[in-house]
């Protein structure tokens, strides 16, 4: 039987979303923490003076206590001489009292002696020998009582009101505490959040896959949990589980009693999200399933035993959205933290996007910055289950349930993924190629986007990316000289055959993958390396006076392909092909067996508007020839 | 002698500190750290991908796996019917293989069976008995080649640079990188910085504290640690030291060995620092002593050994301001961290703040909203010596060394001390009193200084604050009534003498204090008590028929006088003095004896403009007689 797939019939609005996890109250007990794990915490308790600050009546100056009737009248002219009859350092006590027409030299900081009212500080003072054997001090100033001296609790007095409850800890409060002597701290609990992960096919990071069952990492757990402790929660991850009733209901009960928030997450297979749907209902109450937003949609809230409980959707995009619109909110609420910055910048849309679902939608963007001010917004869309659009896109643009659609050029509103998120040095996109990414990393922060030679060249057209790379022949003529992409630099690259280490069919060129029974592993059609080699075999069947789909359709594989330039050659060397299509320099890398059938160019193309930007000049720089990038890849020469 | 201060002839510009700490080198060296603890953490190699995500053709939907060839042409009306020959779940190897006519029941994220080149959503199809005891799926649709399949590799494909050299890790790179199955990742060392307090008097918090030799609590150290930790450093503290030149050269020398960067800070007393100073001239090399900026002149850069040293002035404010903008920079450098994202707001200066240095000048501000939209900003100058100023400000306004006055009303820019710093909901200054400081627990986020009844009228006049607090007799009789405060709540409050727990001299009332030889702590004049006290005392000069100066010059210690309203009990609870003017709540809370000379009224009084503030009207609520707030404080009633 097909697992009949729960129905989000009656979706509610985000707002009762937000509602119901508001309703559920995540909030756990206040603890006392040493002073130096306090910053970042949240007062649960107004911390009042226990004592004054300063504790004593204390020097501001280095210079000598006295009695200010002493000086009155003095000056610069008339200075009043006073016998110095002993010091006082910081952190000693007095063992000297000033009387009439009598001084004590003194440091800052240090307990004012008594009978002194007053202190002058050394720079408006002179030490005088009288001759007498004894020493004394002229001093040039009149000084009034009270001067120079801080006297006790006149930074705090004891009984006062120090820090509220609910004040956030900065390293200001740390001092504060510290001044006062609080070496432990009653701060706000930071909720615990349970993770259970979802799904038989989940393995985690680290340990072995197995690609033939299906096995995929587990993205959810890790990604969601340092969302946890960047909302200010405590994230336990849990063993994760299959779609076994009885696992995953010991699983979730064991997180509900240890966590105040358990959420599940992992899983986008139907059966597993049946089976947490099943327990939740059995072992607790749901009380929203489904939300109208896009993505994450089958969003599930509840309670759990006593604990909060919110099943995210599977995928990592959907799931990482829904956690930061309804989740991270009620952790810092629970945590007492305060509403989180939420950073926005505006920019211009490049296309028209369209909306007509009747949910409120999070569209993913990328931020390009024109180089003349503007910054220009991208919809990253590779659909929720990719995982890369994670780390391409900046933020979101909300699209609220009625807007049908935004127009390019519109200026559009982008929520941050956080506040110091910044639109690249540099974006480029096109072909992938190993020297290219060594010229990356010598761009403070770049972005890539590996799309092939031909989409990349379209996008560099459409104005999106400072740059676009493509391999092999590409046509630059158009119309307009004005829109002519720009050639940066450019370099050649050595392709050909991948084979097994020690190449054991002897493969020796291009004919063979016609003629012999080969397993064959292509790249994909927006590859610039393809449309190299589907010259090469055009030029083949030339020679053979065959046409040139003869040739293509004699070789097994020559339709699929894969993205980028080491995958195909991967396959081969897992034993699932015979032969890829790729570069000298992979075979090198991957320690396999290379038969070269040429070289192709590879050209960087500059937007002509934003040849000036830093981050493209930094690219430019490293793929100078005089940068030596090419020396020590196989096959390369600039 | 008097320790000869360094003298700091040549102040070193701001931007020559800056390169000077830059030349210095804290970088520390890379490390590979857990998934688990990577966010946060900035990238120390390019990542690319290992695998193909995902590593199999993987089915997108719920549905079934076919060819797509064998659906051509079906559709609504005309379904095109499959045998049902298997089934593949996610998370396991497909044990069966799709011929012409066939499909398999396969579910979300399985592996595609040999055979299939396609797949259908279950949403259309039915499934049909047809009496012959096999399964048969009726598909609606006409599917294309590929359909509805994530091809191997589509997210990542092996080869593919996934993240650059540099990238900050959140919880969208920890996504990525769990899914190419990276859990050791290689990331940017944290600079460790190593934090030696210096000078005889300090002491830590939590330790005992003696006043009478001078001892104040280590207020550096850590809220220099804690502004480590936030600038992306590792915090290390060192014992803090005196001024001996052997041992703090043997504590700065174990810093320099084990850390990146050394810190010297905390103490204020010349001798300290010259001590510091020699050791750092002997050890390594000063590069910069002295820095045009106010505060943190006596800034010292250098080396010490092979390590980085800067040298924080010793007042709280300076050393956090000095940190914060010149050290904080070069740890997040170092760590790899772009840039703090310098959070900024504008708002009126309420005040003309004028500046005749000749130093670039960080002048530290609080905000207040005036509820109508508009931010004001109020200098908050307390002398760099004082540790509230800390917690009292929002953030600073830099006025460079050219610019001598900013004016009342002018538009300045705040720099926050850090992006979630907001305005409080309420701003109220005037007498301190234990009643209200339970009011102001109920309030998000309220801000008071306790600054005394007249002071605080004063700048409730000057429309600073939302509300002041006074006690005792209050005129507020002016020519506008336009400006008239307005009164949001009022209670009672019993004042007298505080004497130690069973009342030793028998001291019945304020005649003894006229009459006998006891020992009197006051409150300061700004106190509104300090008021009330003066006119009983008036009252108690005209029963005795004598001038007023008469009675308070016989009362010992009359003139001086403590800030808090605990403070001067605190003094007699110590036995440093026999009679408190204080509460009877203050007696009550610290078990001392109270001798009632009677009630003052204590009012809330609030800026006209300013009553419909969330904030001000949280604390009338709180303030209402209903709320109970005045039951079990001794001597409240409302």
């Amino acid at each position: 039987m097909v697992a009949v797939r729960k129905e989000f019939r009656e979706l509610a609005s985000p707002e009762a979303a937000h509602e119901a996890i508001a309703s559920l109250g995540l909030e756990p007990e206040p603890e006392t923490v040493p002073l130096a794990d306090a910053s970042g915490r949240v007062l649960a308790e107004r911390i009042d003076a226990e004592r004054d600050v300063p504790g004593f009546d204390r020097a501001k100056l280095d210079g000598y206590a006295l009695r200010a009737a002493d000086t009155f009248g003095a000056g610069e002219t008339d200075p009043a001489t006073l016998d110095l009859v002993g010091r006082v350092d910081a952190g000693t006590e007095p063992d000297v009292t000033v009387g009439v027409g009598e001084c004590v030299e003194i440091s800052t900081g240090a307990v004012m002696p008594d009978g002194a009212d007053a202190m002058v500080m050394v720079e408006e003072t002179d030490l005088v020998e009288n001759g007498d054997g004894n020493e004394h001090v002229a001093v040039r100033t009149s000084v009034t009582p009270g001067g120079n001296v801080a006297f006790a609790g006149t930074d705090v007095a004891a009984g006062e009101r120090a820090l509220g409850t609910g004040t956030r800890i900065t390293p200001r409060e740390v001092g504060l505490l510290s001044a006062l002597g609080v070496d432990a701290v009653p701060v706000r609990g930071k909720p615990t959040v349970g993770i259970v992960s979802t799904g038989e096919e989940l393995v985690r990071p680290g340990d072995e896959l197995h690609d033939e069952r299906g096995q995929i990492y587990d993205v959810n757990s890790y990604s969601i949990a340092a969302s946890v402790a960047d909302a200010g929660g405590v994230p336990e991850l849990y063993p994760h589980t299959g779609d076994d009733y009885d696992e995953m209901e010991r699983v979730l009960s064991q997180a509900a009693d240890e966590c105040d928030l358990v959420l599940s997450s992992g899983s986008t297979s139907a059966s597993a999200v049946d089976v947490v749907y099943r327990v939740v209902e059995e072992r607790g109450e749901l009380l929203v399933h489904g939300v109208a937003v896009k993505p994450g949609k089958p969003m599930l809230v509840g309670k759990l035993a006593d604990s909060a409980y919110v099943g995210l959707p599977g995928y990592p995009v959907s799931a990482l959205t829904i956690f930061r619109t309804f989740v991270a909110p009620a952790i810092r609420r629970a945590a007492g933290l305060p509403e989180s910055t939420m950073a926005t910048t505006t920019g211009e849309l490049v296309e028209r996007e369209r909306h007509a679902e009747g949910r409120h939608r999070f569209v993913s963007v990328g931020l390009v910055e024109t180089g003349d001010g503007r910054t220009l917004v991208y919809p990253v869309d590779k659909g929720s289950g990719a995982t890369t659009s994670l780390a391409e896109a900046d933020g979101v643009v909300e699209m609220p349930a009625d807007v049908t659609y935004l127009d390019a050029g519109e200026t559009v509103t982008v929520q941050l993924f956080s506040p110091d998120v910044r639109p690249p040095a540099v974006f480029g996109v096109g072909e992938d190629d190993p020297l290219l990414s060594l010229a990356l990393d010598r761009v403070a922060t770049a972005r890539y986007l590996g799309v092939g030679t031909r989409p990349g060249l379209r996008r560099l057209r459409a104005d999106v990316p400072d740059v676009a790379v493509t391999a092999g022949p590409v046509d630059l003529d158009r119309e307009s000289e004005a829109d002519e992409p720009e050639l940066l630099a450019d370099w050649r690259r050595e392709w050909g055959l991948v084979v097994p280490h020690g190449n054991p069919d002897e493969v020796s060129g291009l004919a063979d993958l016609a003629d012999r029974d080969l397993r064959f592993v292509n790249r994909t059609t927006a590859s610039g390396l393809r449309t190299t080699l589907a010259n090469a075999l055009a030029a083949l069947a030339d020679e053979r006076g065959v046409e040139r789909h003869e040739v293509v359709e004699s070789i097994d594989g020559f339709d699929a392909g894969r993205r980028a330039h080491e995958s195909p050659a991967r396959v081969v060397r897992s034993g699932d092909a015979d032969v890829a299509l790729g570069l000298r320099a992979t075979a090198a890398k991957l320690d396999m067996g290379f038969v070269s059938c040429g070289h192709e160019r590879v050209r960087l193309l500059g937007n002509p508007d934003r040849v000036e930007k830093t981050g493209v000049q930094a690219l430019v720089a490293a793929l100078d020839p005089e940068a030596g990038l090419a020396e020590g890849l196989a096959g390369y020469s600039m």
